[in-house]
């Protein structure tokens, strides 16, 4: 079965504050519609990891909302995780793939086109599930983010996309519309969920927008 | 086969100078004696781990000194290095030996008498196959070191050890014979090898320190 993009969480652990806080915020957000929760954490311990994990897949697993694990294949073993995300510099996807077998979704983080044609030609060969595509809009929770993504390389890269997609970068309430008409599959956030006073309002009021966007209200 | 802990390099990249140093580093220790030489990076992205441990691997193998992989279960799964090694913070040692499967080494950092005897009843569960134990002096190149330990303590530790273990932290030339002599099966070594204008030389001390604490000159 495809990934269901449509809205993507990225956990923060600073916004959430913690491991605690990150598996609420994911079982709140998870319960109100959020389709893929993401756990990223580029400055824990692998023991802080495996814990987080674990919790993870215990609240999301009954809702049946994929758990995808950042950069860490061994940790997403370990777990037995529904997938892992990579950037350029982490393992090679095809790396990934062997490693996770078939039956995992694996993304891939592009930021720019021809990042984006590259990882088409790994979506046909299988080793990839879908790509992240951004930074959309400038943003504050990734240290190393790459420049933002300029609306019409956005338009090139998603004439004729075959390829499942979804945005990130910056991506707030109100900013969701724009990303969808222009193909795109989903919304990655991670500020627009995490850290907020009701996680589940924010939540509803982001898949509204998805779905309004589409040209449905379900 | 049991590990040769004898004289146990670990890969340091500042003082190295990089990914090249550390391969070369490791190609002129290795031939000069080095029975097992570990990469660690904490601060590297994944793609740099993977072509680094690559380039160690071809130039490891022939010599048939063993490659450990510190922290990466993934790397040294893609890799196919010969072990891990893990810290208390990191994955658990029986997950790290459940992702690894029986072939390879695992090791264990233990930093006082409680870890150290935790890690004798895995090593009889064949869970591990040797500890490190430190810091035995004070350590500029680990930044999250623990307290270094009592003489008394490793004392304590090598009455009746069964257990394989490397003293590590801050040992250069000329420390090394009160660590042979107190039961330690090897040191492992940073400084006193990643940076030294002649690898070779100091390779070839340190192996004539241990051989001499042995009481042999082999």
């Amino acid at each position: 079965m495809p990934i269901d993009l449509s809205l993507y969480l990225v956990l923060d652990p600073d916004l959430c504050g913690g491991s605690a806080g990150m598996v609420a915020t994911a079982q709140q957000a998870a319960a109100n519609g959020v389709t893929v929760v993401q756990l990223r954490a580029p400055n824990w311990k692998k023991r802080q990891w495996l814990e987080t994990a674990q919790q993870l897949k215990a609240v999301l697993a009954p809702l049946n909302v994929p758990l995808i694990i950042n950069d860490h294949v061994d940790i997403a073993l370990a777990v037995d995780a529904d997938g892992v995300h990579v950037g350029q510099q982490d393992l090679p996807v095809a790396e990934v793939r062997r490693l996770l077998g078939p039956n995992k979704f694996v993304g891939l983080s592009t930021n720019c086109l021809a990042q984006f044609n590259e990882a088409e030609a790994m979506y046909q060969a299988g080793v990839i599930d879908y790509v992240g595509v951004g930074p959309v809009y400038p943003t504050g929770t990734k240290k190393d983010a790459s420049p933002v993504l300029a609306t019409d390389e956005v338009n090139t890269m998603m004439i004729n996309c075959f390829l499942p997609a979804v945005a990130i970068g910056g991506i707030q309430a109100g900013k969701v519309a724009s990303l969808i008409a222009q193909g795109l599959n989903g919304v990655a956030v991670v500020s627009a969920i995490c850290g907020k006073a009701d996680v589940a309002a924010a939540t509803q009021g982001l898949l509204a927008e998805i779905h309004a966007a589409r040209g449905n209200t379900q």
